[in-house]
């Protein structure tokens, strides 16, 4: 097992960020060469409506192909019980229903209040839970603008520390913190994760969500690795932020984070030069696309090895 | 006392990297505007032959400009005992002599071996003991390619503890270590800063001048605060590197890293609002220049506030 686990999310959260959309035939591509690389865990879309996220549209197909990939786990974000029955009559491994701490940016996201939100939650895991157990998915509750938010401004601990566990009692196996906006400093990640820890358990919170919006995101890594966290949401090329939060943009970027921990000694099972060769996907797919990363455009030190 | 020192050294690595030269009334304007910002220390050029930097032909006046802000640390550097007597003149208040751990790199950047290079260090110490009490600079040996070599690739632990032990006892107040190449991560900056604390003294390692080269600059600033370095180089606007190390470019961004130590809540000294506007003194300067960072892309986040 490695040491750190990459769930990476461009597919997702990358591909929802910009105006054009890629073809599903350039989407498995992308998988196919990710978990080539050694890529275990992958967000490979949204069950939202069409017509919202046409960028998204064909992620019941994207699951399907992804899934004949033995040893990948197939996630997907499901806004509400709408989502997630289709996110499970399409196969799905882990869906993640994200609870915005900020109730206006949850008002805006998904047009719900926290009361209706956690409403769906209950009911997604009666739908999980039913489930025959070989074929049950694991369901994640993403607490997004953890770390503050674009509309409202500062998110307390307290706030998501009770949001964390009205999502527990509502029914999910585990919660996320999300930096939705990137306005998380490595102080307060380290706080926060404790302070979750503290209320919901260690082992109920193991990932992080974070954003590069002003270039704290591997150093907030640092700080999740710090307390413990062993789970990292990052985005090939750096695609993507959320489009709903204004002025947030820049996922983590997954070949600098690969770069980060292997160069530490931190295993993540991904072979690092194969994954930069999978950014030429995207270039092809996407032209023009601003694509992101430093190690890309630096290459690899003189004398790099990976962790073993 | 601020509890972190930011040294900005943008116009000594960040203006020797790019081919056109600043003027010298653009380079005082970028010095007050820092200062006014509450900057204070600036390392603000470099006494090296003209002819090889011609961008920092004018470092005396800049020097002399610099001076005339009391509070103001006015730091040069120097490669060897000419450029130190220049400095000297010019009434610098800090040296810092360059040693690369890599004696290829040092023989390419200084054409010195590293025997020579010490013998260089034993006549600054000299010349620095000889002045008056009052008007005597502080001088710091600086371990470049501390972290790894364009040229040579691996530089070992041993490597840099024994050229800090050869510094120390040539002459130098201080030592510090210095990422020329953008290859540290984390973890080696950790173990590299505790290795050489335990040679020399953990008062005599107090910063590092460290690149963004891979995106881990300010991941490998939280790894310095974990042991205790309390100095950190940086460059406006993420300008320079280092011309001589192929490859490698991108300082720390001291907007980026101010943003990050003042968010949580550690004092820099440093008004980021006003530090935020002294970017647009380097783009009339230096139009077309790029200009780096995500926090002035950003914006600050909705609600922030600077440590006290």
């Amino acid at each position: 097992m490695p040491d750190i686990l990459i769930s990476e999310v461009g597919l997702r959260d990358g591909l929802q960020s910009i105006d054009r959309v890629m073809t599903l035939a350039a989407k498995c591509a992308w998988i196919d060469a990710e978990v080539a690389a050694g890529v275990t865990e992958i967000e490979v879309g949204s069950f939202v409506p069409a017509k919202l996220l046409p960028q998204l549209a064909d992620t019941a197909a994207v699951v399907a192909h992804a899934r004949r990939h033995p040893g990948l786990t197939v996630a997907v974000l499901v806004p509400n019980a709408k989502g997630a029955e289709a996110a499970i009559a399409a196969g799905a491994h882990k869906l993640t229903l994200p609870l915005s701490a900020s109730e206006t940016h949850s008002l805006k996201n998904l047009r719900r209040t926290h009361a209706q939100v956690l409403d769906e939650v209950r009911a997604v895991a009666a739908m999980v839970q039913a489930q025959p157990a070989g074929a049950r998915p694991h369901f994640e509750g993403s607490v997004s603008t953890a770390f503050g938010c674009t509309l409202e401004g500062v998110v307390t601990e307290s706030k998501v520390v009770e949001l964390a566990e009205a999502l527990m009692a509502a029914g999910v196996d585990e919660v996320g913190l999300s930096d939705t906006t990137g306005y998380a400093n490595p102080a307060q990640v380290r706080a926060l994760v404790r302070a979750v820890h503290a209320a919901i358990g260690a082992d109920r919170l193991t990932g992080l969500h974070l954003h590069n919006t002003r270039g704290l995101g591997l150093a907030n890594v640092m700080a999740g690795l710090d307390v413990g966290i062993t789970t990292f949401d990052a985005s090939l090329g750096g695609l993507g932020g959320c489009p709903f939060a204004p002025g947030a943009s820049g996922n983590i970027v997954t070949e600098d984070l690969v770069f980060m921990l292997e160069a530490m000694g931190l295993t993540t099972g991904i072979d690092l030069e194969k994954l930069l060769q999978v950014r030429h996907i995207l270039a092809e797919a996407l032209p023009g696309e601003p694509l992101y990363g430093f190690t890309p455009d630096a290459g690899l030190p003189l004398g790099f090895v990976q962790a073993a």
